[in-house]
């Protein structure tokens, strides 16, 4: 089963938001065996969306659309619809009446007939409920195509797909079984792996493919495949992943299901009953951020603190002044300081803690730019580490989020293993 | 002029990244009047990718390609750019010396022929310096279509498109200009202003385009126009926009250029001269995180404390212990105490609080999910006001930081005509 996924809008082609409903899309929709053929985003144009619909349906056995189906002028894909099924608008009731009752409970305007226009629908569609939202879904099927219409805004749209589109999807027959397994590695580069691996990646079934993913400091590599078997398909990865680990068990340092840094550490504490603190300052509460983004954070994080002004350091850390004047802001010493600090105020058994400079120009210390101390303390041990960041600020901060929860990863082991 | 990004990489289309290039993509392209009209994201297909450069080339003048050009068997863009331009692999020196100078200062790693590989390149293309990584940028030409090539890699695709790419861009014949003016409105809902604005709207030239993007809290409404004279571009959106102001007044707060509300919170900030301290419970440091993104921060940011842990509201931000048992610590009470702390600790002018249960469940307070107080403290106010934000947790976590930024922008006002 092959899927085309169509956001239509202005906005995403003048870059004014990016497109994280399609990455999202493409997740949910792989784990239920339908692969995602292709992406693609175009503007709020008739023809244009037209020749987008007649292209996804030769080439796919769903299509999922997203936008233009907002009460103002510039939504067109209700109209277009029309067009292209050879349909016309009818009213729903059931919309109609959720459309009145979102208005009474959440909206302090009053409803005008822009509003009540939204319970207009194609008469061939049928009509997926949007709990969050006044813009109903719609699924309506041509040719052996399914097309599958949602709101742009995310949150509906996620909505919409958990409780609509993916259990109906889930019934189609004659949906593959595809499996995943990626491997972490940590410590060389991908062409170091590829010379390493070469002789059995050659031997590869057709079958499996293999995907090197490189990112700051890791290397991930994603072995899949898919097929109506469900055991022979796993059996086949599982076998080539067995015989990957022989190859290079030195830089393999976990396996992933598409969890986050963030998300493994978090689990770790979580299962050796450990609470985290936080000391930043280069990173700006960007580790904090990505620690209480998913529930559940509340049973191992304590707090941060962004340290961002020398001052503070003092203030709310509890650092030395003596040990900034003699070693300066950005240096192993106020690391640990920090880290220190940050555990014995959050009460944790465990802190991190970072300071340096992002750039692009020199702050507070001499420090050059990119120069990076990160500090970790537990009940029996403090240390910091040094690390040169580059010259970029994003990749600065990001790079430093990331050795962190590595760092962390490493220490929640020891402490274990203790 | 009409430009086609196309992006490859099954890591895409299976969601395991978020494509953000093309957003950042399609806003530099449009400051230099090339208008986006598709973006296309397929897989590591090589029949795929022919037919995708096919179909840009008959499309557009400019065919943007990222993706496919790393050192292992995977990447096959070069070898399906031979293809497509019906061309042969050469060596470049330069690449070659380029690939040895970056492993001798940065890599760990021996050199492999991998790595070496990847100085093979078109015959037909010119060759565009990647200064961040091993993969040269391409440039071919083919039928008045120029086709682009860049690596995948975020902060090498920017290098290359800052560096390389659009200065000689710029240099093409024929460039119209592009103009947009966003004007920034809160309290009332799309549909609600599309109904007051109905005739401004229907009278706008048809070179003017109107958009309606709603976010959360707030309606941004965006004018376009483009041209070949500059003068005329401009003078028929301003006085489309000054019209545009006389109807809706009322709810107008100011316009943008697509700076996020966190850039505007901290150009407001610099130019009064202000500093500013957070205390973040519920958003758990993403209000610090978004203050830090850009560089600048510190002229202005002091710090902030996450204080997850209610233990920590006590230690760390000095809130009684006697408030939090008598009002809970979602309260009003406890979000004035929080931004007072705050702001003292840090030796702030002003700061922002944020206590609240994101959910899913309930935390430690009985408050309903979704429930949030934010508080603001400066020298001479204090004070905190409830929201019920919903029930998702993500949106109730975005949606706060949102208004945090909301009530700040309205406080620094404030301070500066006082």
């Amino acid at each position: 089963m092959k899927a085309t996924i169509i956001t239509i809008g202005d906005e995403i082609l003048i870059g004014q938001i990016i497109d994280s409903n399609s990455a999202w899309m493409g997740k949910e929709l792989n784990k239920i065996g339908v692969s995602v053929y292709e992406i693609i985003s175009i503007g709020d144009d008739k023809d244009h969306i037209l020749s987008a619909f007649a292209k996804a349906e030769q080439q796919s056995d769903i299509v999922l659309v997203t936008g233009g189906l907002g009460p103002t002028k510039d939504d067109i894909t209700k109209t277009t619809i029309c067009d292209y099924f050879d349909d016309t608008l009818v009213q729903n009731k059931d919309v109609l009446e959720h459309i009145r009752a979102m208005f009474a409970k959440y909206v302090k305007d009053a409803i005008v007939p822009a509003n009540e226009m939204q319970s207009m629908v194609p008469s061939k569609a049928l009509i997926l409920n949007n709990a969050y939202g006044t813009a109903p879904g719609m699924w309506i099927e041509k040719n052996d195509t399914i097309f599958i219409y949602m709101p742009g805004v995310p949150f509906e749209m996620k909505a919409l797909m958990t409780n609509e589109v993916l259990p109906r999807l889930r019934k189609t027959e004659g949906l593959p079984y595809i499996y995943h397994r990626t491997i972490l590695t940590a410590g060389q580069g991908e062409s170091t792996i590829a010379t390493r691996i070469e002789q059995w990646e050659d031997n590869l079934p057709v079958t499996v493919k293999l995907a090197y993913l490189p990112s700051l400091g890791s290397v991930r590599l994603r072995l899949s495949s898919t097929g109506m078997n469900k055991d022979e398909v796993i059996k086949k990865v599982d076998e080539n992943v067995s015989a990957l680990y022989q190859l290079i068990q030195d830089i393999i340092i976990g396996e992933s299901n598409d969890e986050s840094m963030a998300q493994q550490v978090a689990g770790l504490l979580k299962k050796a009953g450990l609470t985290l603190a936080v000391a930043e300052s280069c990173t700006g509460g960007q580790i904090a951020q990505q620690l209480t983004e998913h529930a559940g954070a509340s049973a191992f994080f304590m707090g941060a603190s962004v340290t961002y002004a020398t001052q503070s350091k003092i203030d709310v850390l509890d650092v030395d002044p003596e040990v900034i004047k003699r070693y300066t802001v950005v240096s192993e010493q106020v690391a640990m300081a920090m880290a220190t600090g940050a555990r014995e105020k959050f009460h944790a058994d465990i802190a991190v803690s970072t300071t340096g400079n992002a750039g692009p120009s020199k702050g507070d210390s001499d420090a050059d730019v990119g120069t990076v101390f990160i500090g970790i303390a537990t009940a029996t041990n403090c240390f910091a580490i040094k690390f040169m960041m580059g010259n970029h600020r994003e990749r600065v901060i990001q790079k430093t989020v990331n050795k962190s929860f590595e760092l962390l990863q490493k220490e929640i082991f020891k402490l274990q293993t203790n």
